[in-house]
């Protein structure tokens, strides 16, 4: 339903034949939340919602939050669910374009580990087809097309949070490979280097990643180090070391927390650097949780660190932040259901 | 004059109107040798000849030998150069395909500290246009559409020698980026790592190539370390480490170069990973002096090593030696020029 009604038009018309409005649903399901937005067909939002990732339940609870949330921001939107051009939701871990599945999310609680027809199921729920693709990538295609990377042709998108995902956009055109590119974070940055939660070694994201941090942080605690994440956490009512956590004890020049974010800045500029040797890309686009948080400062922190590792010094990628925040994943979930640009 | 009678004809006629052949001539320049091929519409090899790269004179004679080469190759087909349709040259260094220059090209001797119109000062001898590429960048095409990476869309070409250089074929197309892309070489697998050539750390081509292995053995040998290497190297008339020296010391498991080898083999899985989770390729091919010297049962333990480093272990990249040997620069080189496959 959504191709024929988002391909055909580029009148500015509302409406089409079928009683499809011109706007589209897109949802980006994380594993604490689910943002949902609505956008007209040249990518703005009119309209979203956010709802708690529900934690029990399984994938059957997931689809009705995914649903709740699309349905209240088609509310705020003033349209009813029902009646938009399609739907797209950006998702973490295997997702299965073709067949509109997801599996392996290890970060949305329970029973995903079979490959678990989403699409068809939020279908159902929506009355029209749901298209699905990993959450980074549509992220990054959101900010290449409507964001930070809207003047480039190819860019490196890094989604810096829980941990660090990669999406690019090589000459115009999402790189997706046979279906498992952008895994910027497990590249090695250090032979033999530190343990992954991915079990790997030497991963970037066992140096940058938030929840590498946090175990590294709580390690040093136990090794009797001082440090006031921990309290900030409290202070905040987290049980995690979230970004703003990070972000405030590295304002109250916290040493432990330097230490860590320097390190993990430290080997996102190898990484990055790495990248750029080998791709000569324009730009790079660092967002997620902490990327989006940290901003422009910290941005440029890795870009100087970058210097020394890089090839071709005469023409340095571009560096900027996500200028979608916490939206581009929606906004770009939204953006492979149906609005061409 | 290349460009029309590469592009008209799908017909097997030998001439065309201008008095042009359908068959093209390559040459890959390298820091010791020349080899040049005459090649014809479907890449095949019609004729060879190797030069020795000059020492002294700078460009010019460079340029001049190139001639010679082309020459001799072209006299084995029992063609005349001046009635080649094209010529192609591949070149190490900073090559600028839009201008036909070529310049900081440190492994060919002097005077290429300024862009060098090479392309214009080979194309007046010849008597025609003369295009230019990457050296590595034509040898992994011509093993793209000919050799060990003619059944995949996506390929990385990773070439081991002195230096380690690679090329990318993405979805059919190869990829340049901003004109400087390829360069795995100078990946960092170990952050804060060994020094490499180029004065940067941590570099694959640090501990991989045959240069900075060489600075390795010498060095050990300066701490007492026993090898056979030098003895090889003396017993076949080579001031370097070449890589039948390496090949045969390895035959003879000689500790140090066994050594030096795996440790090689180790960081080149690690950067061959770190790009297969990246971009999650269809399918390595290894070339280049040591690549191909060492062959299949040496890329079969860099594939191996690189199993813990992948993150999608379901889809690994197929891994081939590279099959065109000497000559995959030269028709690489060749193929740029004109013949459309």
């Amino acid at each position: 339903m959504a191709e024929a009604s988002a391909k055909n038009g580029h009148g500015a018309a509302k409406g089409t034949s079928n009683g499809r409005a011109r706007i589209w649903g897109g949802i980006d399901l994380g594993g604490t939340k689910i943002e949902a937005v609505i956008v007209d067909a040249r990518g703005e939002v009119l309209g979203r919602a956010r709802h708690v990732t529900p934690v029990k339940g399984g994938p059957g609870e997931v689809v009705k939050e995914l649903y709740g949330a699309l349905g209240d921001a088609a509310q705020t939107a003033g349209v009813e669910p029902t009646k938009l051009a399609g739907v797209g939701v950006g998702a973490p871990g295997s997702v299965d374009a073709n067949s509109g599945t997801l599996a392996h999310t290890s970060n949305v609680a329970g029973g995903w580990e079979a490959p678990y027809p989403l699409a068809s199921a939020l279908g159902d729920l929506v009355g029209g087809k749901v298209v699905m693709g990993n959450d980074v990538q549509v992220a990054v295609a959101a900010e290449y097309k409507l964001g930070a990377g809207r003047n480039y042709r190819s860019v490196l998108g890094v989604w810096w949070g829980t941990g660090v995902g990669g999406g690019l956009v090589l000459n115009g055109v999402p790189w997706r490979g046979q279906g498992a590119a952008g895994e910027i974070g497990h590249m090695v940055v250090k032979a033999n280097g530190a343990r992954c939660g991915c079990g790997r070694r030497g991963c970037l994201e066992a140096y940058a990643g938030r929840a590498a941090m946090e175990r590294k942080a709580r390690a040093a605690v136990k090794q009797g180090e001082k440090t006031i994440l921990f309290d900030i956490m409290h202070d905040k009512k987290r049980t995690r070391l979230a970004s703003g956590v990070w972000a405030r004890a590295l304002k109250e020049k916290d040493p432990l927390a330097t230490r860590l974010i320097d390190r993990a800045m430290e080997m996102m500029s190898v990484a990055i650097a790495s990248v750029i040797n080998l791709l000569d890309l324009e730009a790079v686009v660092i967002g997620g949780g902490l990327g989006s948080r940290l901003g422009m400062p910290y941005v440029e922190r890795i870009s100087d660190a970058m210097h020394p590792h890089l090839f071709s010094t005469e023409r340095n990628p571009a560096m900027h932040v996500a200028e979608l925040g916490d939206l581009s994943g929606a906004i770009g979930a939204a953006l492979l259901a149906g609005p061409q640009m």
